[in-house]
């Protein structure tokens, strides 16, 4: 944990404020405003840094990096290993499957030990909300959570403020969903939910957004557009009766691109399911930002691997 | 993509021929014999290199490469990744069964995907003939075929000039054959296949080679001799009545290797299957050259990772 | 294999005794006194230079370490994993499940398939007892054995001298057991092995070890209690009436604690069964050194592979 390491670097590497206290990141819902600005003015850098000839960096070398991955997802784990290596850390993988968990041993435990390998910073998803939380209880070292069911998924979120935004889909099942209204409400941003009254409940409107079932009527006034994917293999029933009646009322595609803004955004956390939430045609269109997600990711979380790495002098433990 | 990476090191990394402009190796059918003399010529330096105290090399280092797996094989991804971090390259690893397929996402988003984390370089195997050439068109970072189907895998090809090889067992299903003879008709190789007719079609012949059922006859001829493995995974019928029928028209035993010239050389890809193709014997004897082949194809796939890391100011695309 | 690679380290690194001539780690029971003691002074200083500021060492840089896993263990192998990187050394991983053997390919020829890619160094864990032997005689590289079946696990050996220890519990499935009873008796400990009658043979006794049924008797005398699961899933009838009454008759509790001694060390290989073999306050109590044997663990492989991979002039083979 030697913030002296930064020392050693090139000047262009993004100073930790000194305010930067947090030593976990669990939510988006307790970051303050100052504080989700660091994370995207960092991640803004590194992403300049490593842009010109894509440079390892050694400021977190000697730190061991942990994928702690009890639910799987390839791209979100892959996308903290690259963040992880890029800063120079090493990266130890594990997965359910081949935890110790399948033995009788606690999740706690499991923790623990991987702590006890030396390990400095643990990247967790778990299909159990709260998980993450219980675990930065009861480790020593520093916890982001990458997915926590249906709660958070924090390093997802996006970044506009004073604009019109719209989470369009799933939103009842999802943890990106969740992430992201809170960054963007803090950020000034106007948010909508909008899909079929099956996956998205009134319930939103107490977080202060607004929610809409007619996707008609929303497109026109967004900046951005954020198209979820129906996620199939979380639901239990059917929510709406064909996929082809939910492409009808809610995929963006080329007759609605022309009533939008000319300078629409479209983003979609991915993997896309074409010709449901997003017609090939505006997924591979000008408008379409869905890649360079994948791109900012990587520097999202290698902001947030650094910031996280060098607290300040008064720890609060983040939660 | 910095080609003056290679100055730093010391001066017997082999260079990159001037007129070298292919950015992906999707099959050997289309290589000239310039490229596949380029690329044994490299992979016979890279081996001089390594073999004196195996350092590893920095000339890829800040270059992603992404084993790519949409079909397993332990052998052919570690070949590719310890190849690539010899080279100094970081592995990414992807593999069909953790992969957003099974979530909707295509295959050429799924590739987009990976290259949009940043990936210079994509290894791709898939059970699908074609496929590598299909993301190719798709994605902007290199590629190379690592198998697809019975199609082609060309890193896996031998090296012999002027001398007459038989290609012996289970020609029908691999893509080892196929590559193979595509590289050693251009180099000038007599080339043979043999097995029994259900795994030899006679339609071989409109490729140039000679085709034959008689094993016995074709082994004094020989100077090299690669003996397939019977790939009983990928067959719907039995192509033959028994293991034991196989083994006494076509296995490579004592007998046969009384009737052989002096110096033959025995290969096989591995795995292989003792007492099936090949005696023990003979897989353990003084003419084989099977695990050289392993060492080997490391030094192979170094070369072709080098050369496609550094197409000259004329790159055609490979395809 | 140059031993050379030390000389640029730091001075601190731990030299290797000039008559260590071991190649192969493959159990306790044939190492001498003069060699355990070497691995375990020679793990303390690894400990020493690590614990400030956990940096990489280069010795074994240019090595290439495979973990060769054809059982599973997460624990053993990312141990081992992080062991080798902290030294320099690159990792390959192997497992069962992905290996050549389904397709018919012998376990030796599985090894020298792995040698040929030039590995310097096999960790191998195989359910069936004497595989490591084995595989030593077969291949060139040097070979340490992470547990063969129920026979030996030799990195997961304790440290004690002169001191009174039991092993608790699942006696006759398990291979730390038998690792630690070879390394703890030649250190001139006196070592009592205690559990129900059904996982505890009286045949224990002719390794020159006290054979105890009464844990209440067992203790008061000692100085260290190792407490090893259930190994549920080892296990083909039930060996006691129920876990209630297992954890009545041996775990490890408040009550058993207020009759040991005052300095008494509870240690437990993990993962360990909160509520069987040991309850909850005394897992998480000042006696407790589990999870400090999780860290040292690492130490200890570090010290293993160190040794093995600069064996003196004169090598015996280790077996």
């Amino acid at each position: 944990m030697n913030s002296a390491a930064a020392d050693k670097e090139p000047l262009d590497i993004p100073p930790v404020p000194s305010w930067w206290n947090r030593r976990h990141l669990l939510d988006t819902e307790s970051l303050s405003v100052e504080e989700i600005t660091a994370i995207l003015d960092t991640a803004d850098q590194f992403k300049q840094v490593t842009d010109q000839g894509r440079q390892t960096l050694s400021v977190l070398s000697n730190q061991i990096v942990a994928n702690v991955f009890f639910e799987d997802s390839t791209r979100t784990r892959t996308s903290f290993g690259l963040a992880a290596r890029r800063l120079g850390a090493q990266v130890v993988e594990f997965s359910a499957s081949s935890s110790s968990l399948s033995k009788g041993e606690t999740l706690i435990d499991t923790a623990k030990t991987i702590e006890a390998m030396q390990v400095d910073l643990m990247v967790v998803r778990h299909r159990t909300p709260g998980t993450p939380q219980l675990l930065a209880q009861n480790v020593d070292c520093a916890l982001i959570n990458a997915g926590d069911g249906p709660h958070e998924h924090p390093t997802q979120g996006g970044s506009q403020e004073g604009l019109t935004i719209a989470l369009v889909g799933d939103i009842n099942h999802s943890r990106t969903a969740r992430s992201n209204i809170w960054a963007l409400k803090k950020l000034g941003a106007h948010v909508i939910v909008c899909g079929p009254s099956t996956l998205v409940s009134p319930l939103w409107e107490s977080l202060g957004v607004e929610v809409s079932y007619d996707f008609d009527e929303v497109v026109p006034r967004c900046d951005v557009l954020n198209l979820l994917r129906i996620q199939f293999e979380r639901q239990y029933t059917r929510p709406f009766p064909s996929v082809r009646e939910y492409a009808l009322l809610y995929a963006m595609n080329k007759e609605r691109m022309k009533r939008a803004k000319d300078d629409i955004l479209i983003m979609a956390p991915g993997p896309i399911n074409r010709g449901v939430e997003i017609t090939p045609d505006v997924a591979d269109g000008p408008h379409s930002v869905i890649l360079d997600q994948v791109t900012n990711g990587i520097a999202v979380r290698m902001a947030v691997l650094w910031l996280i790495a060098h607290p300040g002098a008064d720890p609060q433990g983040g939660d």
